[in-house]
């Protein structure tokens, strides 16, 4: 026998290149081009008060987001990025017997959960141009988790859709992943739905409109029970999660609003020019909610414009998944930078 | 049938008291009096990269901690407080039928993580002095931890001891918690066994010796098929738990041993001239290797002089609990809190 007959079989989750040259065009991660808010740049870490523990309920953070949202700050949940908030959730509500269902084309994190937690589960297909179904979401199962916009395609589901899912699930926890949710049409968030459902649990990120990827901020609102059960779980699992940059500079985000609709009101204009230079080329372009675009040549496969960018220093993402293996999923960083992909993308497709 | 029939069920875990109020003398978390390093706060932290994803890797820190401890990086693992690297340890390696063993009286969020991921466990006892009895580990079992020294006793298991507890337990991993090794004499931590035995963890925190409970930083050291498990698991969870703040204000502090060791040196000589004080006002004092001292006085209940101090600003830790609940855990503190102490004592057990 031996102590590695008992290791938790996992298959290693690898996260996406970080090159570590500054002068290449980073649009493989939904990173934000622009920089956090000059307030959270200004604000002035105590540092003589890092030899202390952070407050556990990181209750400054959670305040001013409950304030920014409207609802109660027993209805937030923090977390180090949402991906530490959803793996909270999926170990808190994720414990029926009955699989748990996602899109088969989506979050590449929802499996590796289920697998670290050995959560079962089923993936119903995206229609043929990347729709989620709402009736696929109606039977019986253990839970409901999908990203809207979703990612990779960067799709929409409207927001009577979402509701029908989460209406459809009473007995289970329906989680929506909210990502990428501040790029998409105003009224599009579950978040309006948070009253009416106690079923419904509603994840954001700091990582991507707020220029945060590097603080890990994310949070979850839902009812008052909802959120009590996640908290008794996380602080059996770490009471101490959030450290005081994060919740300090995140405090500081929130609260430079100005700043926040103007970035994104520029990547979302960006993103809209962007598309329309990409259906010129030849691509077919999924219509984008998000600060992603996920488009298809008509005639050059997608794997080879992504290794000819990289050659060139520009860094999509592709995935070499069925269904999806010749798309290219392209961040919208500045406009100097989507010109500059343009401009590499005409000159190669020239070529072919 | 509700949602609420599959929620994970735990034991909500509260975690020590953090008094809003500055102006008492806290002495009830272990925390450290000294701010953190000049380095750390002279550290020019470039808030432009906040908006990108740090590294996952968190190689910086990774180097700098296996430069500092002569070991390979692929022997270091890092993670959000040493909380979350044990948390990631129980869920890696703890995976029998057989209960895990730890002291009856030890750290308190051991039998939370275990009931979290259910996983068995047996709590052998301490004996009448508090000392672990390193046979009572060598019975068939899913795995060991235990801290060293010991929380809350603060006594220091002898090497040679935890050798016998790490050859004895082959087939199974042994976990050394290692908060407050920097306290004890040299030569005390397991480190040095770590190229000898595969089957050990060695485990380690920022926040006691480095001054810096407020940044969230552990570390684990083992041998390099021990710690790719952990990282099989750990990307499966979070692939970025480490902010940049933390990657490089960590690697920050390790670079100034200097201060390190002056800081630890002014606690350990002031625990020494506090034990002495304690024992002239009549106090049992368990010989401490860490920076705090558990005691209980020979009249006076433990739980009365908890109270009268918080009553006068002074915050001690108090647990109600079978055997330890006529002693106070008290954190070694800057020489004027420790004298504030000594005289509040001296006041109030005169008054008896």
């Amino acid at each position: 026998m031996s102590w590695k007959e008992n290791v938790r079989q996992v298959e290693p989750y690898t996260p996406g290149e970080q090159p570590k040259d500054q002068n290449v065009i980073k649009l493989n991660t939904n990173e934000n081009p622009y920089g956090p808010s000059d307030k959270v740049k200004n604000y002035a870490l105590d540092f003589d008060l890092l030899r202390k523990y952070p407050d556990p309920a990181a209750s400054d953070l959670v305040n001013a987001l409950a304030d920014y949202h409207h609802v109660d700050p027993a209805q937030v949940f923090v977390g180090v990025g949402s991906d530490d908030v959803l793996a909270m959730a999926f170990l808190t509500f994720f414990n029926s017997g009955h699989p748990i269902l996602f899109p088969d084309i989506s979050y590449s994190f929802y499996p590796v959960w289920a697998e670290l937690y050995k959560i079962p589960f089923k993936t119903p297909a995206l229609t043929e141009d990347f729709r989620i179904e709402p009736s696929d979401y109606l039977a019986e199962n253990g839970g409901v988790v999908f990203p809207n916009p979703n990612a990779p395609t960067a799709r929409l589901l409207p927001l009577d859709a979402v509701e029908k899912i989460v209406a459809g699930n009473p007995d289970v926890v329906v989680i929506v992943d909210e990502a990428y949710i501040d790029f998409a049409p105003e009224g599009s968030s579950a978040l309006s739905l948070v009253d009416k459902y106690e079923n419904l649990l509603v994840v954001r990120t700091f990582s991507k409109s707020r220029s945060m990827a590097g603080l890990r901020i994310g949070y979850a609102i839902g009812q008052k029970d909802l959120i009590a059960c996640m908290q008794a779980v996380k602080y059996s699992f770490n009471s101490y999660t959030m450290n005081r940059p994060s919740i300090l500079y995140g405090c500081a985000s929130v609260a430079d609003d100005e700043y926040f609709r103007s970035t994104v009101g520029k990547i979302v204009a960006t993103r809209e020019w962007f598309s329309e230079e990409l259906k010129k080329l030849g691509f077919l372009v999924i219509p984008s909610a998000a600060n992603f675009v996920f488009a298809s040549h008509s005639t050059v496969p997608a794997e080879e414009i992504f290794r000819e960018a990289r050659d060139h220093g520009i860094f999509f993402r592709y995935f070499k998944q069925p269904r999806i293996d010749n798309y290219l999923r392209i961040t919208i960083g500045t406009d100097e930078e989507m010109k500059a992909v343009v401009s590499f993308l005409l000159d190669i497709l020239h070529k072919k």
